[in-house]
């Protein structure tokens, strides 16, 4: 019987600013990134934010990003390997303090934005990301966009690492994410993005927009927490994997 | 046959910007209290003075502050007793996964500036820095500044307390520094300074401003990191110490 | 036949941040408080502000606050009176160029949050508002709250000075805004807020909670931007002005 | 009998933090480009700068630069032309109020590092700085780095240009400086660069590495503020031009 992890961005707010239904998409997925008040959130945020996850059995990751608030972290910001690798580390510290003072625990880490982009691309950052896991507390795990560097990176470090597609994004026959802006980016439709997360899931491959299967173990589907149609997206994909006899369930829960 | 523990603020740069000699320093303190990114230092100071610090065998501390880097920590910022149990929760998560990647561990945890000042006088605000030490790590030690709530707090916490004086200091006959700007809160004259201190621990006592003797176990003499002086300080309260055959070693080594 | 403006706190999103429906408020009100980067706003936002309230002949004023996006302005940073002069300056100067840059014009100053409680309470911070105003550009107007020490300071400086009332705030028998959190501080029905705003400005005199009168020039009612009910308040206040035959324009078109 | 200016680089410290000696280089240079608080400096520093070069007869620019503390502005960030239009217009209008603020008037505009690497670079980049300078007040003189496309949009613009050339920096054979870290980046010795500086003005031409000549009007000398041989380059470049009866002065006074 398989089962799978449904994983979101959250506590993506600052001070007054809100950003998304944190507390709708918290009875809906499994895993919940945490942002780590750099690029978005703040202590207090990710102090509610890991409390709410523990009462609902949501399990958190860090969720590190470029330290860029006015570009929400989706902007590639010129920092070095070694640069990111201490920013990593330093926002992996921070959250998993503000987790444990919440009575939670911080089981993966997944890379935001640009930074995740970056990593999926260039070795050298994918190992950085790898390397400041590993120096801050190697029983974390490392939850990678699928078939990227970011995978290499991280088996390579030696870390657990478990492998997400997105559940509204379109893929290359590569199996890159089609970049936002291009046709095929994002499946607008929840009922066509549901079918498709489920067919990959069952099928345990990647779907690119051509039809085109890329085998890879799929461990999570990531819905985002920030657009307008997060809750109905997750609400759908959930509702599509346990109607199919699939399983929810954390891929590194405490 | 007694030892004390020398303790600086060190680290305290924020990019390109410069603050003290902190490469002169660490070769005399045995404790450096590094900031944490919120009113000064940055990851890449931070990872930097914790390698170097390791290097020299100097112990290291948490120095959170407010988030004011305009202000350098200096100034009361309105948060609250609970906001202030977050900031403080995730800057020691931040230094202690920093000084990990070092290959350093944090012992201890110091608070800066008016974060400190506060919760000398506030109880609120004491117990709320102890609370976050306990909940990040129960194991992390307390320098506090002498006779303070602090120390109360610390103590009801269950952490391990260590008192400090300050070398350059004048205090109060009721044992609280005097503030700065009024007469005789800062010793200038650098051998005057070392003389108090080295008195200070071997009677065990603050020496106030009036001659005045206020009991108080005594573990650490501050020596500030970023005056113009503050080596030449360092050098001579270290030499009158090993002179008198104070031994020099941190409260909290790893 | 008298007239009114209606004045709100716009631009107060970061970034990807939204906050408050600027869209629908620059189709009501008369007058725009643009924030200007420090406390809310950012370039993008303060350029499409101005050039919003352009195409909606909406006047548009300069809206500086605490350097505090965590605190949203509203909490009391502790700056000297001086620097607090340089602060307004800065940010009044900022806003005056994307104005033009939009093909706009600033006509006035009001202070955010807990920059104009400070200057309604504190003389010198009140005449370091006004001396900010003056540098800068003495034909701009100060908007400032009624009865107030920003009324006083700012004539004393010979600026142009309107006041204001608020239309869904309580009023001590001084004249003064009763504080959040105690009874009386917010009047929450609509048709009881747009009621007493219109007696108020038919009347010339701030109704206090107790029914007492304080006569004043009333030239504006501020409506808030940012609470949940703003669009719905500012809608209806400016019914029941229109309905009165009260005129609404801005107190200092270009 | 000719005569050129001495610009440097000014009011770049950071709160409590110091950068350069800015005391000493406003008794040298004729011309001072302020930080405005975006890369470097804050409405302190920008006073007080503005003040000490009144008293000094020196001219003042706005100097803006990309929001990038921690990178001091010199790392690309990725801003669209029109973002960097607001960015810019934004930094004008602050140092040009606190300019009046301290007595004294912005003439000009000089971007700051990686700001102006990119307008020298591209022409859509370019552009928006010279809009952003005609929107605010197109009397403002741009200050250029000789023979880029920083000078053609400025023309293009109607603004007043002037070009610089760099005193301690070498030049390719097609007028661009050499990047740091290349052979010939940095001409470290004092001698030779105030020797160069004096021939580049006394030929009107840039002076390659390879020796080759590329005539261009030059109107102004940058100097270093932040080296640590900042204050003795500019001492001797001034030195020379005023032993070769160069007369010294603003290329844009009040």
């Amino acid at each position: 019987m398989p089962f799978i992890d449904l994983n979101s961005d959250l506590g993506e707010g600052f001070g007054d600013y809100v950003c998304g239904d944190d507390e709708a998409m918290l009875r809906l997925v499994t895993s919940a990134n945490v942002a780590c008040g750099m690029h978005a959130g703040d202590p207090e945020i990710m102090a509610r934010t890991f409390r709410l996850a523990r009462e609902r059995g949501v399990a958190v990751g860090a969720h590190p990003g470029f330290p860029d608030r006015i570009g929400f972290g989706r902007r590639r910001i010129p920092f070095s390997a070694g640069e990111i690798e201490r920013l990593v580390a330093y926002q992996i510290g921070a959250a998993a303090a503000l987790a444990a003072y919440a009575g939670h625990a911080v089981t993966y880490v997944k890379a935001h934005g640009a930074l995740a982009n970056v990593a999926c691309e260039e070795p050298a950052v994918a190992d950085a990301v790898a390397r400041a896991i590993k120096a801050v507390d190697p029983a974390l795990a490392l939850l990678a966009i699928a078939l990227t560097e970011q995978v290499k990176a991280g088996e390579a470090a030696g870390l657990a690492v478990h492998q997400e597609i997105y559940a509204d994004r379109g893929y290359t026959d590569g199996g890159a994410l089609i970049a936002r802006g291009q046709p095929g980016a994002l499946i607008e439709d929840a009922e066509a993005a549901a079918s498709r997360a489920l067919a990959m899931v069952e099928e345990g491959a990647i779907i690119a927009r051509s039809g085109a299967r890329l085998e890879t173990p799929i461990r999570s589907i990531c819905v985002h927490g920030d657009s307008p149609h997060a809750v109905a997206v997750a609400e759908l994909v959930r509702e599509r994997l346990e109607a199919a006899g699939v399983a929810l369930k954390p891929f590194a829960a405490r």
